[in-house]
């Protein structure tokens, strides 16, 4: 599959693929947290989600879009975050080999997570290039099939069977909230929001420190050379161009929010939901606490992307 | 109503008198949890119940059960924690005064979320015979009906509501556990799982530092002069006399845990399950995984009582 832009049928026949595999997540709601935003909000938790993050719905879209002969060969990927504990649980349950390029100096905890699912770590230097560099020696060894975090169409079509779920669950909603990093979650929901309810507006939140989709979507061209600065480990990633031309197509809006919004939203959800989710996640009810006036009123939903959180590293 | 014993009839009215007020709280399951229990587990999550605990149950059956020239006069109880918030929301929801006595040095979190129920504070000394005194001057002051935190039959009906819905969620289960504190959770709990599941067992899992439930039974007799020492702060209260006859009455058994064992639990349901709940919710875990080879195989329901952890004081 090349990287054509993927359609709402391609999130529809996601939905079936991962049916058997993927959780229907539950939708949310805390009267505190609306009182506090002045609307009415419903958060979908892929922190519940397995492997706990929206991650394994694309990887398990992708894996069970193989054909068997090349499934057999397994599936290979860069990424030493939570698409890589998704992929490898996804290939484990299809009971193909996994293999995780993951840069030395990634966060043991995280690596540790990924073997447990079963996947073949190979370690390389911390660059895009080395990455890639590597992920496609794997594929030259191995035969493994590529499953980009975040560029590739099956897992931008997985990916947006989350908004899918939330509006069957909540029904009309005036908008729809996602963390935006390479562009995988934000442009699989754009595609699936404009399919079921194409009067509902979609929103990107940013960490100010990773602003790259508010500034491409400003300049009119994809930007790709910031660096990252930010406690939002998920959104580091550089905005993908099938992503960016996802965005551009959709209309989407890209909200910034500061760290310390984040964290404040951050505190606020592990208060009043009783969930645990990670700084990426938090990144939606910042931004709309941050543009309260904005939204006032208004029925929105909330995409809650995941919950790895490491517990020794507490939020202030 | 005196303190007779509540029998199951009086859990099925407290389920129908809340149904209007009280969440029905979602069962989540773990994989990674079942592989460490060797065992099938389902976790009631009353940490997301309204005021963050089971509590609410009890508080709201009481409430309601008041005839209206009753319930205009308001209702007062004594109590630094979940039951003083829980009463408040209750009687907010019903529009009628509550009066929560509350010991000088009770954390400020706390009584601030009573408040912010709308609930009058009154200040007494921290022993429970100044507590007793000053409730019952409120009750002559205001001719508010007391609502005990746990001695009460119909806040021990009102939380026999949680197992009801946890075992029509799971259908047939081979024990029950809740935490064990003053016995209202764990008596509405036998009374409810006789009713529908009378050949599933139910344990109380109490810390060892707090083990008044367990030295009870031991002996046959009703212990109250045990000095409590846990970090499990929900569970520092004496065994009511009816909890215990309830509890002789069941058979139920006691599992001893230990304060490091409720601190690696918690971590564990933060971690596994992506929820935040108070060190009392852990012992139920704590203890299934104390008793490995006993509950191997089985189908487990696990209550967890709630999710008000003070988020300055973070577990180790």
């Amino acid at each position: 599959m090349a990287n054509e832009l993927p359609v709402f049928a391609d999130v529809l026949a996601a939905a079936a693929r991962i049916a058997p595999h993927a959780h229907v997540t539950p939708v949310l709601r805390s009267r505190s947290l609306d009182a506090l935003a002045g609307a009415e909000l419903h958060f979908k938790c892929e922190n519940f989600q397995r492997a706990g993050a929206f991650k394994f719905r694309g990887a398990s879209n992708a894996v069970w879009s193989l054909a068997d002969a090349d499934a057999a060969r397994g599936v290979v990927t860069h990424s030493s975050g939570n698409h890589g504990a998704a992929l490898a649980l996804a290939a484990r349950s299809r009971g193909i080999p996994a293999h995780v390029v993951v840069p030395e100096g990634a966060v043991k905890s995280k690596l540790a997570a990924i073997e447990a699912f079963g996947a073949r770590l190979h370690r390389c230097a911390p660059t895009l290039a080395a990455r890639e560099a590597m992920a496609a020696q794997v594929q030259r060894d191995t035969g493994a099939n590529l499953v980009h975090p975040f560029t590739d169409p099956r897992v931008i079509a997985g990916q947006g069977t989350a908004a899918l779920e939330l509006l069957r669950t909540t029904g009309a909603l005036d908008a729809v909230f996602t963390p935006v990093g390479g562009g995988g979650l934000i442009g699989g929901t754009a595609i699936a929001v404009a399919g079921v309810a194409p009067a509902t507006r979609v929103y990107g939140a940013e960490p100010e420190g990773a602003g790259e989709a508010f500034e491409s979507l400003r300049r009119g061209e994809r930007v790709t050379d910031l660096v990252p600065d930010t406690i939002c480990d998920g959104l580091r990633g550089t905005i993908g161009a099938i992503n960016f031309a996802l965005m551009q197509a959709h209309g989407i809006k890209i909200l910034l929010v500061s760290d310390d919004q984040v964290r404040a939203a951050m505190r606020l959800l592990w208060e009043r939901l009783k969930i645990l989710v990670e700084p990426s996640s938090a990144t939606v009810l910042a931004a709309v606490l941050r543009n309260r006036d904005r939204f006032a009123g208004q029925r929105l939903g909330l995409v809650l992307s995941g919950g790895n959180v490491d517990l020794d590293d507490r939020p202030a």
